[in-house]
């Protein structure tokens, strides 16, 4: 039962207490906006509890910024399950709609979406106040990090959808940019109104630290989901990959995937030890280490935030009888088409 | 005869000893790769002299990035054409193939693309090579600037496909994403092997005077264009606004779009004189100074770089009698389809 493998994490972190009405206004706007089309799909939409994830990975969110970036989750993880292995024509309308996403961030705020649908019009929305107050070189690094994660996304369908299979070296870098952890750390500045100095950003010692935390979430994510994946026939899964290109049983395979993601958050903590030193190596003053640590925190409530809502979310639960259960089986991505009018 | 319009430039420039070869180089690849698909199209390319602007624009790159930059000159000037006013159902396509040109920086180095056509095939193997041994920093910020541009020409041939026009102030910040020059500057990095300090690149000096640089050039460019552009019916042009917007005559236009480029160079000059002390300010080490010395020149080899270029380039002249004139006045943005493989 993948779904309950529990880790050891090293910390603690803090939970928001915006739940309930960001998620009751949340809830309304992806009806509104067209992210759900059938009751079935937004019954099984609520069954994730995103809403627990937002709360978890950006504690510090005012408010109203706690909708926006349930918000954008939603159109995230819906716009993830679009592609139909069934139906393997559809990859070219998913990468077409990637690249779309890709652009919206790169353009002024507040312009249309140039491919319309109802994830890139959610997106652009979105976009729109995420945008608000960040600098620069904070949107330029957001859409570098966004756009890699999108691309990856592409990758991955073009993948299914020819039925081609990575190794275990090929698919663990390949993992790293599917995650997306890059651009939701990105995101916790916006959330908590903070931008950690760039030279830090750049040094590499906070890339490795990035890099460590998203392949941790990575693998743990692949654990917890493992159940899901199989039903959907999805093959990237590094327990799949474990057991089909390193010969493990399944139990074994889960063993070595619960190691490998115990060895990434022991290089994540390698990491936040040598910060001290990187800052001083940088000279910043008391202000930029105090935003360092707060960039450091924003990496740590993704790790526990997303540990602690894969335990319970009905998105990756092993047993489900339900409509998107059954469309999961027959090779459909999602219940409903998010990539039309 | 706007091309002949000299301005009084501050500064002097280097200019590279590579021509020779590396046009030799680089016309056999602009053939081979299809960027030219015609006699008369090549004929029409070579007498825009691209080698010139990329002998000036990055006169410290060595003899084999040298090729690879005029490359990359050939199919951004190329792809800048491939719109027609005469079918304007063919903006669409011009969009797609900007996106999946925005997405190449993001992949990960050796990527095929993912939609196929002479341009962004081109590109793939000239991102390649201007990506060896850049930092993930660089890389980002190369592929957001260039994001920008390239979402910006879509606005552009939007706009030109359904007829609209710009008022004066919105064509000013439209010019800016136009023309390009973030990351031609970016670029320049690059081309001399050196990277500007994260923390310099961020800071608003450094922004405000990349910006006047691409401002200043934007409006050069637009006086050097006029006949060209005028005879492609394109009404994108600084001249042509300020006629039209403010009711000038042409030649009042024409003063005062010098007047506007001339504003913007002393702004240059004003944001140049402010960067030791925002070394000081940001406590920059001596290395870190020189990086930050070179950044700036990598803005002068393009403002005085793309100037010497323009007053002699064939791509402007006036009078022309050749193939490629005459389609420019059918409308016709190209003599070469270069977006269908």
């Amino acid at each position: 039962m993948p779904q309950d493998v529990r880790f050891d994490l090293p910390f603690t972190t803090p939970v928001s207490g915006h739940l309930h009405s960001a998620r009751e206004q949340h809830l309304r706007w992806v009806w509104e906006m067209g992210l759900v089309r059938s009751e079935a799909a937004f019954e099984e939409y609520q069954s994730w509890d995103l809403p627990q994830a937002a709360i978890r990975t950006y504690p510090y969110a005012n408010a109203e910024d706690m909708v926006v970036l349930m918000n954008w989750f939603s159109l995230a993880f819906l716009f993830d399950d679009q592609f139909d292995a069934a139906r393997p024509d559809r990859a070219d309308r998913v990468a077409e709609v990637a690249r779309e996403l890709i652009a919206t961030p790169l353009r002024p705020v507040g312009s249309k979406p140039r491919v319309e649908c109802p994830i890139t019009v959610a997106w652009a929305q979105v976009w729109e106040r995420l945008a608000e107050g960040m600098s620069l070189a904070w949107r330029s690094r957001f859409a570098a990090s966004w756009g890699r994660f999108l691309v990856a996304h592409t990758e991955e369908v073009d993948l299914a959808a020819r039925g081609g299979h990575l190794g275990l070296e090929e698919y663990v870098g390949f993992r790293r940019r599917t995650v997306g952890i890059h651009h939701s750390i990105d995101a916790g500045e916006r959330a908590r109104r903070f931008e950690v100095p760039a030279q830090a950003q750049a040094h590499p010692v906070l890339i490795g630290l990035r890099d460590a935390a998203a392949d941790a979430i990575g693998f743990m994510n692949d654990v917890h989901s493992f159940e899901r994946e199989k039903r959907r026939g999805d093959g990237h899964n590094l327990i799949t990959v474990l057991h089909r290109d390193r010969g493990h049983s399944l139990a074994d395979a889960e063993a070595e995937a619960i190691r490998m993601t115990n060895e990434r958050l022991a290089d994540y903590l390698e990491f936040e030890a040598r910060i001290p030193e990187m800052c001083e190596e940088l000279g910043l003053s008391y202000e930029d280490r105090r935003r360092v640590d707060m960039g450091v925190e924003a990496a740590q409530h993704w790790i526990n935030g997303n540990y602690e809502w894969a335990l319970t979310t009905g998105r990756y639960a092993a047993v489900k009888e339900s409509a998107a259960a059954t469309a999961e089986l027959q090779g459909r991505g999602s219940l409903d088409d998010l990539l039309t009018v």
